[in-house]
Formats: C-alpha cells, sequence, structure tokens
C-alpha cells in the first residue's frame, strides 16, 4: 500500500516537473521533449512512471504524443488550455464580451495605476498605430493595434487579468483579425484610441472606460452585423 | 504500435467520459467513485487503462485518491479547477477586479437582454433582500444578496460569463464574507441594488454599468482598507 502512494506521488511531481518547464518555456510549444532514457535519468523515475505522467499532460492538453515519433509540447498553460477548450463551446459574441469586461476593466484601473514606463510603451505603440494608418498599411496597423491594447492591459498590473486577456485574445486573434480586415476603420479606431490614451496620462479613469466603452459598442456591432454568433472551432 | 494508439486512445476516451459524469453531476462532488471492477465492465476497460485515466483526472484536480479507502470527486469542472489554482497565486484584491470586471459587463448585458422570467427573478430577490434588511439578519441579506447578483449574471445571457463569475465567486466567497461581515453597510448596499435593479428594468444599460460600478469603487475601498493585497488559500 505505502509502495503504491509513493508511486503516485511520483507521478504526479514527475508531471508538475515537466509541466514546470512547459510553463517556464524551458520546453517550447513545437518542440518534441527529451527522448525516455533521458527523462528516466533526468528525474529518477521508472519508464512506467514517466509514461503515466506523460498521460496525464496529454490529458490536461499541454502535450500530445505523436506514434512513432515522439511527444511534443503542444500548450503552455493549463489554465490558458481549459479556456481554450471551453471558449471552442462558446460563440464568438459571447467570448468578445469576456474580453471587453476585462478590457473596460484595465482602462478603468491603467488610468489608475500606469507608470511613466507604461506611458512610455503606450506612447510608443500609439506612434507606430499612427504611422501605419497614414501609410495605410492594413497589416503593420493590425500589428500595433494590438500591441496598444496589451501595453494598455499591461498599465493595470494585475497579473490574473493579463494573463486571461492574453489566453482569450491569442484564442480569437483570427477570427477577430476577419472583421478588422472587412471594417476598414482604422481613422474611427485612431481616434478612439488617441481619445483612451489621453484619458489614462491625465488619470481620468471615467473617461477612459467610456472610450473603450463606445469603442466596444462600434465594434460587437460589427460583429453582430458580420456574423451572430458564429462557431470558430 | 497500433495497440499502443489503441491503448492510448482507451484511457484518453475512459478518462473523458468519467469527466462528463462529474460534469453533468452524475458523480458528485464529496462522492467516492465505484470500485474498480464495476468500472472496468462498465467502461470495458482493463485495470491498468483505468488507473492511468483515473491518474490523469487525480492530476486535472477533479479527483483525489486516499489510500486504503478510494477515489473521491473532489471537483467538477477542468476550468474551475485551473482558474482556482491560479486564483490561489493572486491577491484577493486582483481577484475582485476579474469579478468586477465580469459583473460589469454583465450589468449592461442584462439590461439589454432580460426576459421577463429573469426579472421575475431578479425581483424576488431584491425583496428578499428588503426583507432581511428590515429585519436586520445579516446572513440572510448576504445569501439574498448573493443571489441578486446571481440572478442579475445569468440575465446577461452569456454563459461563459455567468460560468466565469460563478467559478471566481465561489472560490473567494469566504474571503468576501469575511468583509460584508464587518462592513456592516446594508442600506448603501440596499439602495445601490434598487437603482441597479431599475435601471435593468428600464434597460438602461449606461445608469447600469454606473451603478455596478460606485458599488464597485465602494466596494474596493472595503477591501483596500481591509487587507490590500491578503493571500488566501
Amino acid at each position: 500500500m505505502l509502495k503504491h502512494t509513493e508511486k503516485q506521488s511520483l507521478v504526479e511531481q514527475a508531471a508538475k516537473q515537466m509541466q514546470q518547464l512547459i510553463e517556464t518555456g524551458k520546453w517550447m510549444v513545437g518542440n518534441k521533449i527529451p527522448a525516455e532514457p533521458e527523462l528516466m535519468e533526468q528525474l529518477q523515475i521508472s519508464r512506467n512512471t514517466l509514461r503515466e505522467a506523460i498521460r496525464a499532460l496529454v490529458h490536461a492538453g499541454l502535450m500530445k504524443t505523436r506514434q512513432g515519433d515522439g511527444t511534443y509540447v503542444i500548450a503552455t498553460n493549463v489554465l490558458a488550455t481549459a479556456l481554450q477548450r471551453r471558449i471552442n463551446q462558446t460563440s464568438l459574441l459571447h467570448t468578445i464580451e469576456i474580453r471587453h469586461a476585462l478590457e473596460r476593466e484595465a482602462a478603468h484601473l491603467a488610468a489608475e495605476r500606469r507608470t511613466d514606463e507604461d506611458l512610455h510603451r503606450i506612447n510608443s505603440c500609439l506612434i507606430a498605430c499612427q504611422e501605419a494608418s497614414d501609410q495605410r498599411k492594413k497589416a503593420d496597423f493590425i500589428l500595433a493595434d494590438l500591441q496598444l491594447h496589451q501595453a494598455i492591459i499591461s498599465s493595470a498590473h494585475n497579473p490574473l487579468l493579463e494573463e486571461l486577456y492574453t489566453h482569450i485574445s491569442e484564442i480569437i486573434t483570427d477570427s477577430i483579425t476577419d472583421f478588422i480586415e472587412f471594417a476598414s476603420d482604422e481613422p474611427y479606431l485612431l481616434e478612439s484610441h488617441i481619445r483612451l490614451v489621453d484619458a489614462i496620462i491625465s488619470q481620468d479613469s471615467e473617461t477612459a472606460v467610456r472610450e473603450v466603452h463606445c469603442f466596444i459598442i462600434s465594434y460587437k456591432n460589427l460583429i453582430i452585423n458580420g456574423a451572430l454568433n458564429k462557431q470558430y472551432e
């Protein structure tokens, strides 16, 4: 009975160690994990224990075993994977509403908490947006726009908020790019972003939230008109 | 090689089946799962396959094996468990900010989408709040207040938003009750809730969001004054 306990906890320990290697980026997404003998040596565990630990991480969605090849890292984070699976069963509209919720709160908090360093980063992103808009470079604009949003989220100094926002954004970015592509509304976006950044600079939380809100409403109308409750995989 | 593939997929299949039994409430939290021979018979799998599948669900945080006793269901949902683990590393203030983000969005959406049935439920909860306040029954007030918030969240008709809100609320309810306990501010809460419900009834999204916002600010000040960045397990 005692031996069984030990073995169980070894599996858990091995799984947790490998999970940490993934979460800290030492094992990167897309890469094959080391061969069994090497891992057995490193973790000082038997082949069976190692295989069970890997099985647990496959079930958690962090790894995938390709028969006749090896085991690959396919995701970095259990929360991200759980969210991904749940969002796959959720309409795009409903998913975007969650992101908007986080975005509104972030604008409010960013206006309160932004540091000089945050403002510097936000300003650089805004300038990149303006340049891309002036030069009518759509792909550059979309990238700069994403980075601006990310900079504002970071300025909220709430790590969980930032993590949830980033996970959700990564999952839906492709679906969203489609809409921006056909919307061609950079001039409006840009003006609205300038007002938002001004509000964050002057620590005016209320205006920051209102700007995000206006931006969200027009954005949602695009989605609703485009593809209400579009399901994506 | 083919046999190995089959076995792998059997483990995954068995784990998924058991996960469904948990998620649909057929296996309830706190209960022991059936004995190995019964599960092997039901799922038509070997003892080893069954044990690996159980190990995967233990790793996902849905089950816990007590040596010499059996395996128990300890959580219903992978996303909830992943959130729980992440929130355990997060300050109470930051966690509450996520909940507030969802609450603000929900008030906005509830004002747009509430049905007659929603309004009926919201009104019942509000009446329960008023009665508990009149009779100065604190425990009743806290319960009715929670149910009112839950009713408003449901009226947003966004299942993912409701799920995230419910998970996060369950995780932090105890910490929060402490603050309401020592705040003794039902009269203010009640007035603010009446205005919020009125806004939802008259489909005035803006006022609904503003009321939630005011409520949140005073609430957060309580937390900040009470225990900034309090860590809870």
